[in-house]
């Protein structure tokens, strides 16, 4: 155990109200070292989707061992579990309502269990409206304190992944999908470097459509294009993004989650 | 003295200005060990009853012995004084201006006094609209390093309550009010568990009536009524909450703080 | 080294998107015993001057040796330059667009350098979007664990300053402008308690005008006029400042950044 436990916090809580102080103070009260990371309270209430990306692009940046809890759970107080799991070297827990897919897809799982054992679940005190604080929180400690994940359940045969659409190749283009759009309306794609470079060599000659509308070649930067001109490039995620240079692409281009990114190789002609 | 000292801070400075920072900074300066939790910065502005409630619910979650600083002061300036208690273990340092009406209301107080010693409190350099940063924050240093609340200042006679109309019992009905709006739009009650125990033995024969509306039984959880539906339960606070499953409560039932909310036990029939 | 490495971040970057936490996981990938505070990330998109009036503000206020991080960054993937610096005994990490200008104007300035040395700077990794999390971060992780600013690259000649209007003088009247818009409205210039003072002996005599309109004396405390009357008065920042009691001075007043304060001596009368 280091002299500091990392632990970062994910929600859909919002900051006005009592809930996020209240899982903190739980959180404290169950790992008093603990040193609490704030990746966002401001998901969409219940977007699982947003969730799952966010919680995807901000955990893998974080130290080795770093514990990710993630409450974005439209299904608390049903029957949906509650995983334990290690990916790439962080730890994670949330329900088991797709909040990982991202991750999973992306990362090597080392680890996953179903937090079970009751001998680190509390007793009849849990709400049935406020797993963060109740459930989450105190499981939390435990795994901050050294728990070792095995012991808190069982591994699952399975577990929940969103659905989502997977990039296709068809008569030599690349097709994908707006996974995730930023604050500032930037249309952020399921198509990454790495798919690209292993379909063609010279990522220049490339053209991107958006819902059938030419974006034009991948620029390096937001400010390669004319201030209100739509482009593509790969960003910092490493992800084919459509944005409007100092503009809301979202707005401007009428697209959102779900939308068609195209991308196919220019032979010959401009 | 532990290693750490816990301080959390609720306030109504929003976080796109400079005071939350400078606040943080100068109780940095004032006690360099600290750990700062943030319980919200966004209360709505000078809205004593909703700072009320949120430092309540969220304060006591923490670890006994947290300090819990909170500015919303609509006196500042004023010849409103500043307090440091002691409630249920936990510290607090507050205007007198009912910020502490719901903790004293529900944690048995220890400790009380009024921070007038002038060995505790800066000079001339205080400014007139900033106490957060230039009074609250260097006395939260000299609690956080172990100066003993009765060194601050006097034991009050009294301190400012909100007037907060209490729950009452009429023809065996119990009558509360909403106290708080969350963001959700759920409406919670000033009526607790407790006091539903108290009056009555099988909770699920009550009923439920908001602004004469009746709203229906007590359920176990927002999901076990259709989406789009009203519905009441005892939250995660142990008060009875109305929300509407998936939808904003404030809004399609048209009412607020101060909504009447009423509970009868049904006899016979459905 | 002290035992926490107290380090700051002010940012552009919204609460919402992965970009806060993919930072603030690189910042504790490169000094895991950083101590984050948040200033705030709710700057206006790209806009340098408000970054430039809250780093300032809030900055001053912590305590010496810590690390500000500011990343309002509109030129990103440009040839805009990083500083790093040390003024009044506060350390900066900033990109070289004027983010600094308002603490260099009343700070001293004790060291200033291009952060350009390649033995502390990434490899090729970087992404040219997202410098907050691939510059900015591992540099200040080398500030952090004790890497003297001069190690980081050479002083540079000259480094870009906003183009602030400067109070002026004229016919025995002090003329400055509004240069923040805090998030009541209220109305904050740059006549600062010390030139007032160093042209005028009674402040009490002294009369505010905002864009030609009479706003009256210096008062004590907000509370000093009506609610919903203009008042004005010298701020928590030590600044002259045009507020509307209980009310927003910009939207009543109709004035923003830009807006012209006058300030003169009454003779006589009233």
């Amino acid at each position: 155990m280091a002299a500091r436990s990392l632990v970062t916090l994910l929600s859909d809580f919002g900051t006005s109200d009592p809930y996020v102080g209240a899982m903190k103070g739980a959180l404290l009260q169950a790992a008093p070292r603990a040193v609490i990371v704030d990746i966002t309270h401001d998901i969409p209430p219940q977007n699982v989707m947003a969730a799952a990306f966010v919680l995807w692009q901000a955990s893998i940046r974080f130290p080795p061992g770093t514990l990710h809890v993630g409450v974005v759970d439209p299904g608390v107080g049903t029957e949906r579990k509650i995983l334990a799991a290690q990916l790439g070297g962080q730890l994670y827990l949330v329900p088991d309502n797709g909040l990982l897919s991202l991750v999973a897809q992306h990362v090597p799982m080392e680890r996953l269990v179903v937090v079970r054992n009751s001998a680190y679940l509390p007793g009849g005190a849990a709400s049935m409206t406020f797993h963060g604080r109740d459930l989450f929180a105190p499981v939390a400690g435990h795994i901050l304190s050294g728990v070792d994940l095995a012991r808190l359940g069982p591994q699952p045969q399975t577990f929940k992944a969103l659905e989502l659409p997977a990039p296709v190749e068809q008569q030599g283009e690349l097709i994908g999908q707006v996974i995730y759009v930023d604050r500032f309306g930037n249309l952020v794609s399921n198509l990454s470097r790495r798919l690209l470079q292993q379909r063609w060599r010279d990522l220049a000659a490339l053209r991107v459509y958006l819902a059938g509308r030419p974006i034009g070649p991948l620029q390096g930067a937001y400010g390669f294009v004319a201030p209100g001109e739509p482009l593509a490039l790969i960003n910092s995620m490493d992800l084919v993004e459509v944005a409007v240079n100092h503009g809301n692409a979202a707005a401007v281009l009428g697209q959102g989650v779900g939308g068609e990114v195209r991308i196919l190789e220019r032979h010959g002609g401009r």
